[in-house]
């Protein structure tokens, strides 16, 4: 009778795993909603930085929209947007730091702004990759300034 | 041996059809980003739209953000946005009208401009709901007018 019982649980603790499993797997997973895109120059990235634009620059809108999947430790050069910056979290978790003040941990959900003409760089955790919207608005003041790589211990503070 | 067979099966079949159910689940399941947010104004909505607004207006970025989540069925009264609008479909299935053009069927990835002064309407589908961001730029131009109800003609057409 003890055999009989084991074997009519075996299929219930397989399958009973194989759901769990399915389930940890989307707690943790990030999740695309747009096309990866083209990879980020390395002059103006530290790691693979994918980008998407979706709303190109023009004199209707005054704003440029993108997506960007930073992978696991990628990271933006340091920046200046002339006319700011909104960044809205749509998976995963990664950094935002304005120059002088501390680097903040960002999620799937938060909404970041930076200042017009004010130093800051975004990327991926070192574990767990990024996707982030971009809005720029106002783009007659100007889009974007590169400036130097973030350094590791700038990165891993 | 029968009756032995058909409970060891039984958490088999019964588990089997719980795995399947949620990946069925996964494929169609909208995903919720940011909180629901406020019912919008019966005046301004057919059907349920909640709204959470993710970047209010100001002088420095002159751009109001946020994130509707439209119930199946749900939209918005016909309305003028003075410097325009983008969408940004994050989940789900919907429709998106400018007045005197056809009805087009919205899903997630997708990007939709209404330039500034033009009639339109947004909403989700009957059978599965929608969720969008939407950006709203140049406000010192103006933010929303909103106009008549859409009809149930004009939703189905």
């Amino acid at each position: 009778m003890k055999r009989i019982t084991i074997l009519a649980l075996m299929p219930l603790l397989v399958l009973g795993q194989a759901c769990t499993d399915t389930k940890e797997n989307n707690k943790t997973e990030v999740q695309a909603i747009f096309p990866k895109g083209e990879l980020g120059p390395a002059e103006n990235f530290t790691g693979n930085a994918w980008n998407t634009r979706l709303v190109a620059n023009d004199s209707t809108y005054n704003t440029v929209i993108g997506n960007v999947y930073f992978e696991p430790g990628a990271r933006s050069n340091w920046h200046i947007h002339p006319a700011g910056q909104i960044l809205i979290i749509t998976s995963g978790v990664g950094f935002h730091q304005i120059k002088g003040k501390p680097k903040q941990t960002i999620r799937k959900g938060d909404v970041i702004k930076c200042p017009p003409n004010v130093e800051h760089w975004h990327g991926a955790s070192p574990d767990t990759g990024l996707y982030q919207l971009y809005i720029i608005p106002n783009t007659e003041k100007g889009i974007v300034q590169w400036l130097k790589p973030v350094t590791s211990e700038e990165y891993n503070k």
